[in-house]
Parts: structure tokens; C-alpha cells; sequence
């Protein structure tokens, strides 16, 4: 993906789903007691959300919608955009309104903008550390239940490309299906006989020995899993543009350029997802509410 | 916590929510294309959850839910239990029937039990670096949204124990609620005043200053932000057993030991559930399907 | 609770989901086909909610979310506040806008100002009975399924304080928890030890010894069950301050006013909630429609 | 209704889906605290559901869907049935199994029960004040917002019979739909031409000049509101017979009699599910957990 | 139904339900993938959906939440209103703003006035076809899972009126109820008695001594299950006025005039809702987008 | 598709959720009042599913859950499978159970049962009518909202495969998405650049220039809307085996064979979804309920 389109944006429907689940789930039946205590009902406030490190926005318009759910008044105002880089201490929104409002709010916004700007900003690191290879960073389904529509976009905020979706928009074959199919051949025709001719197939291979046997079949992609430097080389130079190649496995920060070298068209990274610290973000309250 | 109890489980139907959520994620409309074509509807299989590093388990019964949500006649048998010690190679679970429900399950099983399994690693570790002292590890609401009962569930799988679990359940008053309120004995009258005799009473404070105008008051727990440990031990002198200490900011695997052992209660620590890498988990099919 | 202080508002997507399901309730698929056969679409219409008995009104942001909900164009104007006291024949709010939108969401909307006024009413008896003490009046979970966090708060529309939400936000041991964890002492260690510090722990006795026995350990609260004016005497004598005392059983507003004078803290009422009789309201349209 | 047949049973996903509503709101994110602190996971208990009044049973169908979705083993045992008039003292379920399960949704199965059975038992006094006569007693639409299912249905316990469901299932013509239709011969033939065939109409009226004017028409139902018996008893003389005739308005037990020796087919009565007392109910543990 | 009024409109909430489930069906978790590569987030146009043939529209206020729930912005003007004929080539609404929303919500909403329009065109055939006599046209149950609110509004579009919404708002007697009652009089006075006194009662026959043996009986209306004309000439002979008469099955646009010259007072056609042809209906841009 | 596979079925928490929407909408709140009335609890029953014309069986297991969502312990057997082909007569599957679910759920079931074995029927006969080429049946979006899952499946049921589930699984650029890219290079590269590398894409044309300009690009499908079965046999040889054909628009029973004898790979039909008649079943119980 290009760094420089502005990512896709997150249906609005998915985002207030979200949104509103978080705060029904920080909120209960009883609210807010804290806030609602000690914080008159008419008070205003103005606040900042500022990164607290360098990194790359991502979570703005989730955000958004937590601090508007509470009140639709509150004004939010964004400095940076998702897919900014950013580095300590720059304002990345400024909110506005009921001080009730963006104190209730507060950590669900920060809480969707902390992990999605902790995946955006691993993301760059890797895609900065293959550039000037032809690979593209992409993600896995490795993602957190309920979240992975965010969690998606945070990596193209990234730099980073989509895998896909879910099991239903593409075709992925690994040695479980082979097995049950009943070998090599008798998987990659089922799969084409029975599935949508919009979806892709993709072949999941160890060795290079079974990637000459998938080449023998018309595939979209293939996954090379684990294999060193030195055999991805070879499996790329074996595949000879017929097909995608993947490297999977064993990728992180050390390693990544190395295997971006040897000419794969994908690397993709459960990391990015599943384990990528939060980004550190506050939000600071810019004077006395009033 | 006691690590010798089990930790209380997670209710039945926040687990058929969460899981529904992520196959609903997962499937989309058309659902597992590559096992539906490739793997025959009668063919079952056995396979192992097997552990690939040393952690702490946590998450079976999710997995479990996943698996009976697509087949309720998949088996599901438990070898480790939530909580337990696991070292790489250990199987966790074994699961065995229709090898369709095995793979399209595998992946929302993995990702519960991984994310699950990790907060409980990381929090095991930390509650390893202060055992010895009389401090309590605990959490905070800087949660996954949605996934907040799981990752405190998880939480107490490692023998941590859980802080308030939202906005709802304790009174915790922050610096921008006092001016809100017109001072620290206003805002802290307010919030017993309004809210009910059985939420605790918390306050943040920064300085050993704030801490003094603090316990002129009667709270039930005071929050200690972002003190070193000379500052903890004043502070917990300070309080002198009249209210509950809490240190909060700062905490990482390096400094926890000394904080701990400046003799506070509680320890609280968002890298638990916002920052802990994935656990790294396996599903291994034990053999061919049938 | 200071019955000077506006009672906190419950949380908009909480009052958003009420209103819908109620709405769908009533309106099933077919709508109300008396009003959409007989009123123009067009026609347009002023109401006033009136109070057509003395009491305490509670509910009235539900009420307004009902018409918004047909219409967002209707306005809806508060006379009264909730929580304020009115008198049989005030006008409580006005409504203006489709005649169509007042017709059809008007039973909805006085459902819910009727059985929340109904509970503030019977509440403020209470609070009044027990003015002069220093007893407050609370809440027990015997409240309407799915319709807790209405009825708690028209609580605090009287004048009332809630007791816990739920199982979730307090501990209160009974005598089958006693039993079952081989008695009290084990019961309040294990509480301590499993549940997070934030957590107050209330035990429930029926007699002085049982008190006695209680009070060797640090709780927060002692529920008196229906103990007589003269043992709670006792009771809150020999708690001396230790723990918030709460007085429950054969509570009503006969015997209320002695039970508050033994000094009690507390007063728990299951009738607040269980058996409040509905608030008569009414709405009257003003004129003809136009 | 005849109170010999046995009231028709709520759908069974109207009663899952209220008994997740209630529990999720009574167990939060936590679950039940203390429950799970201090009973073993594997206790069991026997407990009896007891009435603590005399009066008539109704929503033990709703009480067993709860425990079972705490855990599906556990064995509920009705003792008598919805609709069956039981005294102080007698048993009406017995239940066995998990002495968690039973704790924790002890108060919802209570809750539901002793909601539904206080609208049966007070509907059973009014039928048994007009019996002897050829009323009916009929509910209205004013029950509690989400609940209207449950309450018509315990109406039907108590030997009553439900009005229309809601404003969809019947027309009911009040004054402000006659004003707005241009009059009431507009407004019926409105109501006619623009409703379904199998919907039936019925006109309000305050006085017997207005219901000699609706008497022109052809109408199902009239309603006769807040008429004296006097009024009443020529109203009946009036309708001959062509139309239903409903009192309304002014109904309590010391009335319900006079009304009901007009002659009237239907007196309803918005008290039964807006004002009904709790039926009062308890669960008894027969013995220690085990 | 008067053709000449409008239909009595969908609840808001029943259409927002119905939107965001097939957008949210539509778009996935990525969204418009193609849109939102191709077309700029700033983009906007104008775009007209016009009729492709002759017919009567049905399903605008459902088009116009499509689009408002992409963007709350956009310009969504009706030319024609639901229930108007319209030729072909005829613009039936106009659309202006963001591109990117009017791409994506379009094959929604086409889907919605399609298929309404569809329903609301057949049905003017039908009733066009039974014009100068009194029969009406009526809908079933026979309708799409989950779209019945929408049908059955479209049938009210089309000029015919609304059979029983649903198993649940009127009683209708079938052979299989007579058996299990025990006979015919039994079943409608088990009817009577457990029902409510507004649901009316029909009661299906398939022949004439059937008929006579329910007209002996006081039911509101018969179905005349598969007549020829003359029988039903003689059925409405036989109940000379003293119920609806409905007849039922083999109902077609070949036949449906001699059935209605019966004198039958309903006609009920399945096909209206179960086999509908789609209206065909497209969104053509203005102009270039901007 | 090859007809000889069985079609991948629904995943189940599809088939429940359609279920419950589906028997609520039919059910309301008062449930299905005559069966309620006339049938016993107790009462049992057989009942077959019958064919009552001749065609393709699509839809049982949704049948089957909506008579268990009634009962559990109602029996399904299922005696044709869903793709199988019946005649007039056929029982498709038997039911036997409790006889008020049978009859409660008969309508819903029967909805079903008709819609989608009306699709794979009016599929079938599109699949024949292209017997001995290489042309394969594709849907389109054009399904009824909320059951594109259901329609999908059914396509499969009749022998066609399926085009993209939804915006989300892949890439058709039309008209409109070419003009705001800025022309067919640019928006064919910002499709590749921003979307996921295993979406394919697709691009409609309306003329032979217009394919020319597109093939000098890489893509999966070309989409050749509304051509002539002589200007498709021109489009297939310029495209000649380097993309998908895929021939769309004024394709019916009469002109479908003709346009698969010109070599197109696919051949798209909205009629399948949208204007497929309800094939006719009906369920018969075998003998009087007991």
C-alpha cells in the first residue's frame, strides 16, 4: 500500500458498535459515580489528546464517536490524522465540551487510540525496515476477538497491507486440508470447483520440494512458512513471478530486512496484531473546567 | 490472591458472547471456504493445544465454547487447567471430532487462549518479582475494549488480583475531579455524599503534600502516582495503615521488586492487559483425518 | 445522599436501548394503526404531562428519548426536574411537534415516568419518616429484570441511596456462602483473598452473637436482618462505629421511623422496587391538533 | 378465560432472552464475587422455592431458564404449576445442583417469580370479586417497558384475560383521534378503510350521548370510561349487545363488584401490572452444601 | 384500502434495524473495497434512481437511511412517494453528496425498492383486476424471514390491505386445530375462551358443510379454502353477510376477477409477498463526480 | 460448482439468529395464539414436508432449527438432502413431536424451505439450460436483505457458484469508480495499491474499446454488461484465456444458452436472488395428533 493515499476509512456502523460496547462495558448500570460525584452536571472543559512518544496516529475517528455517544455537543477536532507520524508530546486532538462528558469517555477513546497507534506504529517499523525492497508488510487473523476491523485499519495507518479478512474472502490451503482432501491436487481443484472464482487461492508450503509440486497447479499465492533467507531466495526464484510469494514465520525486527531481500512479494506478521505494545497517549485537560 | 484457588470463572454467557462475536468475525457470510471445500462434512480428527513457550494457561473455556459453537459434539478435555504452569511442548487441551469444526474453530480458540494465556505470563511474572513482599499486583481499565472480563479473568490467572472493573464499581478521584469540585474535601464530601455506602473511595495523588491534605479526609485507598520508592516509603509511613496504598506509574519488570518493597499494598500495572505479547500456542492434529 | 444534589443521570445508550425495546414492544410490526389511520401525517400537536397526584417525578430524560425517537423534531420541554417534588395537577413537561409522534410514544413514555415517579414517591415517604436520624434509606437488587438502573436512580430521585448493583460491585455474605466455605472466618478470608481490593464486604447476621462473632474481623458493613428496634439498639452499640450497620426486614412505613432511631446507617427496602405503586401521570393534549 | 385450562406458555425465546437480560445485569463483568469466593466450585445444594404468602404462582418457567443458564445440569423441579393458588409455607420448585448456580441466580428467578406472581394473585382477587357475574377482568397497556409479555401472561395465571398486546393488534379510538380525524364517523371509517380486516375497532367514550352517537357505527368494543355503576348499567342497556362493553377507570377491589353487576363483558384494570405488590417468595437451602 | 390515502408509514426504528443488518451484510469488515481505492473521500455527485419500467414504488424512507447511514450528510430528495405509479424512465428520488456513500449504500437501497416495489406493483395488478367489485386484496404469512414489517407495507403501497401480522394478533382456526380440539365447536370455544376479546376469529373451510357447520357457530370471518367461483358464489350465499368471506388458494391474475365476482369480501394471495418479481430500478449519476 | 459435491453449509449461528428473527417476527409477544388455544400441551404429531412441484430442495437445516428452537426434543429426519431434486409428491423430511411446535413453527419453517428451494430451482434450470459448456451460474448482490447467506447457500443448492459475498471480498470497478479515479489506469492502480493483495479484481465494460483499453492491464475478470451473444464471442477471443468472462445483463431462460455457447467462464444472473417464484411446499401431518 502506498503511504501516502490516506487509508480507508472504518464504516461508521462498525465504529459506534464498537464504541458502544466499550462504554457499556466501562459505564455498567451505574455509570460513571466518580464523575458524575464530584463534577457538575453544566461544567466545560477543553482537552488534549497528545502522543506521549513517537509513533504513527491511528484510532481518531473511534475516538471521536466514544467522546460524541456521551454528548453529541462535544467538539472534536483533529490535529494529526490517522496515518500521521507523531512524536512526544504533539497534540494529536483537541476536544471540547461537557467536562463530564470527556471524563467518562476518556479511556475507551484513549484505550481504542493506545492500541491501534501501538499496531499502526510497529507496523512503520517494519515497513520502514524493508524499504527499498519490493515487499509489502502485511497482517494475519491473529487479531483480538471483536476488534479485527481495527486492528486491520491501525496496520494500513502503518504502511502495512491487508491479508484476508477472515476464512471467507480468500483461500488458504495448509497440510490439514491436503490431508483430508487426499493429496496436493485433489485440494487445489476442490477448492476451485467449490468456491467463488472471485477468491484466491493461496498454498501454505515447508519445503521447496512441496512448493515444486504446488507450482505444477495454478495458485494466486503461496506461503512459505519458516523457511531461512537462503531457501526463500530459491522458493522465489522457483515461483518466477506464477504466483505471490509469502514468507511467514520466524519474522520480527532482526530478521525482516533479510528476508525482504530475498525478493518475496508479502511478509506477513502476527506480531503486528497480537503483540504489539500499547502506543502511549493522555489525554490532559488544558485549564480548569469552568 | 491466593495462587492456590482457582480463579473464578468467567460467566457462561459473557463466554457465548465474546466467542459468537469472534466466529461472526471470522466467518463472515460464507464462512470457511477452505475447509468446506477441501475437507469432507463426516471426516473427524484429534488434535492437541499445545504450548510453545513456558507460561501460564488461561482461556480454556473459551476455546472450548468455539469449538462446541461450531459442533456441540466436539470433545474437549482439559490436560493443563487455567492458571497452571506450562512449559513449551506441554499439550494444554485435546479436542477430537469433526475435523471441519477443528479447523475453521482453530483460529478464535488460538486467538482467546494466546492473548488470554500472554496477560497471564506477564502477569505471573510480576507477581514472581514481588513474591516475598506484602504487595499485590492488579490491573487496570487499560483493557481491550470488549474483552475486558477476559482479560481480567486472565489477570487473576496469574496470580494477579483485579482492580475496580469500571467506571461503576469504586469512587477513584483524580486531579481534574477535585478541581472540578472545588477542592479535595469538597469533591471527596461529594462522592460520599452521592454515591453508595458500599463503593470505596480512592484518590490519586502526586506529591507527599497531596497525600498529607488527603488522609485529613477519610479514603478507603490512595493512589500513589509516579513515585519513586524513597517517595513510596514516606508515603507509605505516611498513611500508616489507614488506608489501602496503591503505586501506580513507572512499573516495569525492573523497578517492581523495589516498589514492592516499600511496603505498598497494591501495585497496578496497564502493561498487563494493554502491552503483554501474544502467548504462543499451537494447534497440532495428532493425526490424519478419518 | 444530600437530597439538595440533581441525582446523577443514567448514561444516554442506556436510556436509548430502554426506549427502544419498549417502543418495539408496542409498536410490533404493524405500528399503531389507530393513530396512522385516523391522524394526518401532517397534523401537529401540544401536550402537557401532568402529575394528577402529589408525589415525586422521576424519569422525565426517558420520557423525552421516547418522542425523539418517533420524531427527533418534537420538543420536549421540562417543567419540573427529576427529583423535584409536584403536586396533583402540575404539568411536569410539554410537548410539541407531530401529533402522530405524541400519540403513538405517549404510553411508552408514561410507563416509564410512572413506575420511576411510583419509586421516587415511595422513596421521599421513607426519606421523610426517617428525617431528624441519621439513617439513610436504601435500594436491594429485588428490582424489575433489565430495568435496574431506572429504578435505581428513581431511588435517588427520592432522596434514597443505592446499595450495591449488583453481585458484581460489593460482596455480601449470607449464611449458605458461611456454610459453604466452613464458616465465617473462612468465608471473609477467602473474600478478602479473591475479590479485588476495591471490593467492600458486608456480612449478614440474625442475631447478637452472630454479630459478635462478625465483629472480630475487619468487615465494612453488618446487614441486621430483621432484628427488632430494641436488638438493632443492641447491634449498633456493639459495632460502635467499626463497620456501617444496615437494618433489613419487616421494614415499612410504619416501623421505619423506630428503626431509624437505633442509630442504624442504613435502611434496606425491597418494597422501594418491588411494590411501588405507579405515580398517576397523565398527558393532555392542549388543544385541538392542527 | 376459564380458569380451568392452564394459562398458554410464553414463547421460549421471549424467556431467554429476558433471563440473559436480568442476569447480565445483575453479574456485570465480575460475575457474583462472593459466591465465587467462598463456595467450592464443586458444591452442590438442594433448595426450595417457598411462597411466604398465600396467593397464585406464576413465572417458574422463567425461574428454571435461569439456573439452567448458569449451569444446564442443574434439576428444577416445579411443585406446583403457574396459575395454582398456594399458601404461606408451601414449596413450589425444588432445585438441585451446582451451589453456585443456585446463588447466583437466586435473585432473578426471585425477582421474575415474584413479580409475575404478585399480577396473578391480585389478578385472582378481582376475578374472584366479580365472579358470579359475566365480567372479565382484562389487563391494559400499561406494564412495565420491556416486560409486557410476562405481565399479560401472569394476568392469565390469575385467571384474567389480556387486552390487546399493543397498539398494533386492535384499534382503540380516544378523543384526540376523533378530533384529529375530523370527527368520529371520519374517524372510524378511517380506521376501516386503512386497517386490517382481522383487527378489531374500539371507541372510547365518557358519556352516554357520545356512545349513542358511536352506536350508529359498527364497532367491535366500546370502552366505558370512569362511569358510575349507574351510568354503566345503562350504557350495557344501551349496547344491547352489539358491541363488547369495557369499564374502565376508576376500578379498585372495593368497586370491581358494583361494575361488574352492570352487566359489563370487560373491566380493565391498569393496577394489575402497574401496581401489583411483590408476591412474596423465598429459596431455601434444605441443607448444607455439599 | 382507500387507494387514495397515503400508507401509513414503517416505525423509524423497524427501518434502522432493518438498514444497518443488510449494510453491515454488505460491507463486511473492509468495507467498500473498491470505492474507497478508487474514489476520493472529498468526492461528490448527484445521482437519480429511476424506474426501468412501469410500475408503483414502494421503499424510499428505507433508500433514504441507506444513504443517511453512510453519511448523515447527503441530500436524499423524493420526486415520487411511496405508492405512486411511475413509468419508466421516470426519476423517482434524487441523491446528492460524498461519492463514496452514494457508490456504497446503492446496491442496498436498490435492494429495498426493488423488491418493495416489486411487492407494491404485483399488487396493483391484482387490485386493478378486481376494480368494480368489493373485494379487497390481502396479503399472508407467506413472506420473507425477517422483512415482513416491509412486505406488508409494500402490499398497503400497492392498494391491497394487511392480513394478520403474524401468528400472534389474530386467531385463525385450520383443520389441524379442529382435530386436536376435539372438533369444530370446541375449538372455537377454547378459542374464545383463552383468547383475548380483541382477537377476532377466523376459521378455514374447504367445503360448504364445513361452512355450514361453522356458521352455526359466531366466528368474524372464513377462509374458503380452494373454491371454485361457484362454490364460492354459494358460500357467500350461505353466510349472507354474517362474516368476511376470504377466499384462498389458486388465486392468479387469470383468475382473480371471477373470484371476485363472488361477492367474496377478501381476496389472499401468497404470491404477493412469496413471488414478486423484483422492480426493476437503478441509480444513475448526474454527472461526473466532483 | 460441481454438482456432484454437497454445497458448504451454513454456519450454524447464521442459521440461529435468521431462526429467532424469523419466529419472533411471527410470534410477537402473545405468541401463536390459536395453536396456544385449541392444541394441548401435550399433544404429539407427525408431520411430512411435502414437495408440491417439482424442483431442487434448498433449506432444511434452517427448517429443522426452527422447529427445535420450538422444542428441542422435536424430531427432524431429513429424507431429501438440500441440492437433491424432487418431484410433486416427495416428502422432503419428517417431523414428528410435540404438536404445538409443529404447527407454531410451520409457517417459518415453510418460508424457508420455499424462498431458498425457489432459488436453487430457477438456479438448476439456468445450470441446464448450459449443460455441455464451460459456463458457470453466478449470482450477483442482488439478494434479500438480511438473507444473502440464506440465497448464496441456495444458488449452491441448485448447482451455481457464487460471485462476492459483498463489497468486502473483492474488487468491481464500474463506470462511476473509473470516472472519480481520473480514468481506467489510475483506478484499476489505486485498487492494486490500496486493497489487499488476495482480493482480485474485476472491471465492467460496455464495448470492445473499452475491453481493449482494459486488457492491457492486469485483471482477474472483466465484466461485459449487456453485449450481444456475437460481441461476447469477440470479447472472449480478445480477452483470449488471460482473464475471467464473465457475460451480465438481459440474460433469462430464453438467450442464457446462447450466451454460454460464445465461451464466456461465467454468466451472472440477478434473477436468481431477486425475482426467483416461491417453490411450493407444504407440510402434512400424517394423522391425528394424540
Amino acid at each position: 500500500m502506498s503511504q501516502n493515499a490516506p487509508p480507508a476509512p472504518l464504516s461508521p456502523h462498525i465504529i459506534v458498535d464498537a464504541v458502544m460496547a466499550a462504554l457499556s462495558e466501562d459505564l455498567g448500570l451505574a455509570g460513571d459515580v466518580t464523575t458524575n460525584a464530584t463534577v457538575p452536571e453544566t461544567a466545560t472543559a477543553v482537552a488534549d489528546i497528545r502522543a506521549r512518544e513517537n509513533g504513527i496516529v491511528s484510532g481518531l475517528d473511534v475516538a471521536r464517536a466514544a467522546f460524541k455517544a456521551l454528548d453529541p455537543d462535544v467538539e472534536f477536532t483533529e490535529i494529526a490524522a490517522d496515518g500521521a507520524a507523531v512524536k512526544a508530546g504533539d497534540v494529536v486532538a483537541t476536544i471540547s465540551g461537557s467536562a463530564r462528558a470527556l471524563l467518562t469517555a476518556e479511556r475507551v477513546a484513549l484505550n481504542f487510540i493506545g492500541r491501534m497507534s501501538g499496531i499502526a506504529t510497529l507496523t512503520r517499523r517494519y515497513v520502514d525496515a524493508v524499504s527499498g525492497t519490493t515487499a509489502t508488510i502485511v497482517d494475519t487473523r491473529k487479531t483480538t476477538p471483536g476488534l479485527r476491523a481495527f486492528e486491520k485499519y491501525a496496520v494500513t495507518c502503518g504502511g502495512g497491507a491487508n491479508h484476508r479478512s477472515g476464512l471467507f474472502d480468500a483461500i488458504l490451503i495448509k497440510d490439514n486440508h491436503i490431508v483430508a482432501s487426499g493429496g496436493l491436487a485433489a485440494a487445489i481443484t476442490r477448492a476451485r470447483q467449490s468456491s467463488g472464482h472471485m477468491l484466491k487461492i493461496e498454498v501454505e508450503v515447508d519445503t521447496l520440494d512441496q512448493l515444486k509440486e504446488v507450482m505444477k497447479h495454478n495458485v494466486d499465492a503461496v506461503l512459505l512458512d519458516n523457511m531461512t533467507p537462503a531457501t526463500l531466495k530459491n522458493a522465489v526464484s522457483l515461483v518466477a513471478g506464477k504466483a505471490l510469494t509469502e514468507a511467514s514465520g520466524g519474522v520480527n525486527l532482526e530478521t525482516v530486512t533479510a528476508i525482504a531481500q530475498t525478493g518475496v512479494d508479502l511478509i506477513s506478521i502476527g506480531a503486528l496484531t497480537h503483540s504489539a505494545p500499547v502506543f502511549d497517549v493522555g489525554l490532559d485537560f488544558q485549564a480548569k473546567t469552568t
